[in-house]
Parts: structure tokens; C-alpha cells; sequence
């Protein structure tokens, strides 16, 4: 059994508790919290509950631990931190921040002679993945990525820092006719308003704020200034009952040419009806490789690109060679 | 610059040497073939072409070896004998023997200390790849493999073998009601023939055979007694006008659950206007992970689950890491 530790337990600690259960060489230890452990129940009862201030007394207790904290303040944090003294693997998600992320996790890791693997899940991730294979095996060609349908938690939380707002959700939709245009192989050049809109459905304290806030979302810059943005007034009681899901979802599109006038077009989306519960079963699954690179006394830094598929499996390579290829 | 053979000058043979084209990393040193070399015109005038015989003297002169045979008999035979001289990579698709090439092959090549790379291509192949990945991150769910539509060489060449027959061209059509029932999450059991129908363009000598052949067509076993198929009568110059190119592609679906009622649907499409160019331009990306295993000198056997994605990029790690992940 690879024994797992999740560190954080919001919507991901908990889609990776979830994704454990269904990976029958998996077993969750514990699960390391910065609140008060009696107040806290979990899913998994054979699992103990620590405060995260005693998270070293789980050394050699956990073969893998898994940090479901923030890209924004946790994790360029926490990964380096907890790496000194275990496996870890994140889903850390900023983009722009990556490489220095990774140089962080993979000094640390080295030193310690631990598998630090960053930004695991969709994208990145899977998505990240896919861009890769694609752009390697049709190299004279343009990939494009959309996302959605499904709920920006960043979006819906900017939202709710606007005066008035009690609570909002906020779905991002790829248009589709951009989606058939790329289809299509026409290779074309899309701003950010032709890729996606924005749909928000909003509870506000007060009917009066009403325009001035659909005014203050659409202008918002980087959010929402360049997008087509809907605005729905709504009550909390219809937001709870019609917006309540995490979904989430996506497609990542290349096209390309190997001649003149022959064209290939490589297509991989995501339906998702959980966002965390997705990235948390994707997490689960490399922490199989995470400990498979371990045991093999590997150290550093890793991520999707590092990860040979026969890593991930619980099916033997001979299983695989019969049955997958 | 890495050096590629071309063993087999088909039109998979071709596919390849337009794809080491779109690859500034690789160089396609010769062309091997059975036929009298003299005979053979290539499409790069910077390669040799040379006779099968003398594939020898080139052993210090190649660096990855494509064999562009057939999988019916060429490949069991060429490849674990190739290996013996040189790193080599295949396509052999014939799904059921892959576990006796792959055994032939790791003894070849594990003696030799060569990298032998089999069953690289789209399906096997990406199809595997992705078949592989979509079952380690969602283990409670099931996957689906839908071809076309897309010209089958091997059921165009059964139709050729009935008498009277001049020549024909088979399409695989999936069934969108079956992919539409995959991709709601509804996880169907479908037979063949709700899977996929079968289109078949053919020219015969004489109207008077029409349905004859029409019938032996249709009951042939294997290839269509199990499918709805549809067949057309045309003339030789509407089969050369209008099903001259060799498209395919197809879908690799996988819904699953992560915990009861929250559902997940992955899919991975392809949509190629030459079956050929695409294996080829996968095959070539392959040779440059299986001349980086030869370069850390390992050997044996190699497939696609084998591969981490860094290992057939052109692009640097740092560069994945910013623009990529």
C-alpha cells in the first residue's frame, strides 16, 4: 500500500481523499490540518486528523504527501518547505510562476532526496500533457486551449469583493465558433473575446446596486474588461439550489500540417461534473509514480512532462501490452 | 542532427520522410529497399538510396532505424533482426501478437544493447497512450476506441481479393448515436455493429456481378458479416477522382466516476487527412526519445508507455516549463 498524507483539507484535500478510495494500492494516513483537529471530520474514519504543526511526527509514516493549499500563498511555500522532510505532490497553478516555483521545490528536494512533483491536475496537467505530445508529434502547427463550460473560483471570488455582493458564481464559456473554427484547421488568429464569455449570476443585498455592480464586473481589468460578460441578479436560494456544482471542463486543439496540403487536427476535452474531484483522482494517480521514482532513489523537482505512462499504472506492463496498446 | 534510416519505402515509408522534414533536429541519411535501388526515386535529394542488402554498412552511419513494413509478415521478421544492428522503431498493429514481438524484440535488443521501439503510430500508439493515462486517472469508469471515418487498408484489400473486383475503397464510419451515448457519461455496452458501419466504394468488371459481389461483401466474415455495410458501384475514374487520399482518425473516449453521482468524460480525437504522414510524424517524434535511450544506453524492448513526454520534445525542459505546462 502507498501510504498518503493530504495536507489541507478544503475542496481538493477532499476530492483527494475521494480519488483514494478508488485506487486499491492507495491508503489515506492522515489527513494534516491548520484548524483545530476535533473540529474537523473527514470521510476516511481508519484516517487520524493531526494538527499541521505536528506534520513531522509523520516522517516515516507517509510515503506520499499530498499539499492541497493555494497556488497564491500556500504553495510556493509549503512545497518547498515540506519537501525537505517528504514526497510531495501540488497542484500548483500559476502559470507565470512555475519556473521559479520549480527551481525552488527542485533545490530543496535534492538536498532532502525527495520527489517534489509541482502543478498536477488538469491544467496544468493533463491539458499540459496534451500540449506537449501534440506539439512533438505535429510540429509544424498552432495548439490552442479553451476552457469550459464551468465555475473560475478566481472570477467568483472577485466578484464577491464588490460592495454589495453576497455571493456570485461565475462561468466561463468557450465560444463555439472559435471551438469549429480551430476544428476546422484554418489555424486562426482569436483574441481573448472571440475564445470566451463570461456568464455571472450575482445575489446582491440590495435591488438599487444592481447596475452600478454589473457595471463594476464588466470594467473590472484582467477579470472581466476584455471578455463579453452576462450579468444575472439572482437570490441566494436560487444560487444554492442551480449553482451549487464545481464542473469544470475544456479542450486543448492542435492542427497541423506533415505536407503541403495535408492537415491533422488533435482534439482532447474534459467534461468534468467536480473540478477538485478531477484533480484530485489526476494528483492520486501521479503520486503512484511519485513514490514509483522514489523507491527508485530519484530526486528533484518532477512534473507531467518527467512521468513515463507505465508510472501511473496499477496494471502490470504486461497487462498493459495486452490489453491498452 | 540525428540520423534516421528509412527500411520500406510505402506509404508509410513516405509519411516518415516528410515528417523528418518538419523536424530540424533530424537528418534522413538513407532509404533501404527490396526493390532494385536504381529504380527508386525519393523525395530527398540530400538521402542515398540503397539496396536491403546492404543495410550493413550503414550500421555506424544511422542512429535510429524506421521499419516501414507490414505487420502481417515483415515486421515479425525485420525487427528483432534489425535491432541486432542498429536502434530501430516499428509500427506493428496487430494488437494480439504484441506480446510475442515485443518478447522477440527485448532479447534482440537487450543482446545488441539497441533501443527496439515497437508499436508506434495513432492506434497502437497515441490511442494506447491516451487508453492508458485516462485509466490510471479515473480507475472507476470504462473506455471506448471508435475508428474513422477513415479508409481501412485491410478490409479495401479483401474486397480487392473477390473475383471480378478491379479495385475498392473501404470507409469505417462510427456511429454517432454510439459516441453520443459515450460522451453522456451513460458508460453503454455496444456491439460491433452499434459501433461502427462500413462504406465500401468498389469497381467491377462487369454490371452483371454487381450483386454478387455485393453479397460476398457482406457476408464475409470478420471483416463485415458483423457490421451494417453499405456498397456503391463506381467507375475507375470516380475511385481515383474521389477516394484517392487515405484519411482516418477516431476517438478514445473514457467516462468515470470519482464518487457517486459526480461523473467525468475524457475524450481524445483524431481527425487526419493521411493515416500515413500522421503514424509517420508520431513515429518520428518517437526516434528521438528512442536515440536519447540509446544515448543514456539502455536497451531493450521500448512502447509509447515507456516514453516521458520531455523525452521527444525539441524544445528545452525550461522552455516546457514556461510556454508549456
Amino acid at each position: 500500500m502507498i501510504r498518503i498524507g493530504i495536507y489541507g483539507y478544503g475542496n481538493l484535500g477532499r476530492g483527494c481523499e475521494a480519488a483514494i478510495k478508488k485506487n486499491p494500492d492507495m491508503e489515506l494516513v492522515a489527513v494534516f490540518t491548520r484548524r483545530n483537529p476535533s473540529d474537523l471530520v473527514i470521510a476516511t474514519p481508519t484516517a487520524k486528523v493531526v494538527s499541521a504543526k505536528d506534520v513531522l511526527d509523520y516522517k516515516d509514516k507517509i510515503d506520499v504527501m499530498v499539499i492541497a493549499g493555494g497556488s497564491a500563498t500556500d504553495l510556493p511555500l509549503m512545497t518547498p518547505e515540506l519537501v525537505k522532510n517528504f514526497n510531495v505532490i501540488d497542484s500548483f497553478d500559476t502559470h507565470a510562476n512555475v519556473p521559479s516555483h520549480y527551481k525552488n521545490v527542485d533545490e530543496a528536494a535534492k538536498k532532502s532526496n525527495h520527489i517534489g512533483f509541482i502543478s498536477c491536475g488538469w491544467d496544468p496537467g493533463m491539458f499540459s500533457l496534451n500540449r506537449a505530445i501534440m506539439q512533438a508529434i505535429l510540429p509544424d502547427g498552432k495548439d490552442y486551449t479553451f476552457w469550459g463550460k464551468g465555475v473560475s473560483q478566481g472570477h467568483s471570488d472577485a466578484i464577491r469583493r464588490i460592495e454589495g455582493v453576497i455571493d456570485a458564481r461565475q462561468y466561463t464559456i468557450p465560444v463555439k465558433e472559435a471551438l469549429d473554427r480551430v476544428r476546422s484547421g484554418e489555424n486562426p488568429t482569436l483574441t481573448t473575446r472571440q475564445k470566451h464569455t463570461r456568464e455571472c449570476f450575482v445575489v446582491a443585498k440590495d435591488p438599487k446596486d444592481y447596475a452600478r455592480i454589473e457595471k463594476e464586473i464588466k470594467e473590472m481589468p484582467n477579470y472581466f474588461s476584455d471578455y463579453d460578460t452576462t450579468v444575472h441578479f439572482i437570490t441566494l436560494e436560487e444560487l444554492k439550489k442551480n449553482h451549487n456544482g464545481i464542473p469544470h471542463g475544456g479542450f486543448v486543439i492542435r492542427s497541423g500540417k506533415t505536407s503541403d496540403d495535408i492537415n491533422h487536427v488533435i482534439e482532447y476535452s474534459l467534461k468534468l461534473d467536480s473540478n477538485p474531484e478531477f484533480t484530485g483522482s489526476v494528483i492520486i494517480a501521479y503520486a503512484r509514480a511519485v513514490y514509483r521514482m522514489s523507491k527508485r532513489n530519484e530526486s528533484g523537482c518532477r512534473t507531467v512532462f518527467d512521468v513515463a505512462p507505465k508510472d501511473i499504472q496499477t496494471v502490470s506492463y504486461e497487462e498493459l501490452l495486452a490489453h491498452t496498446l
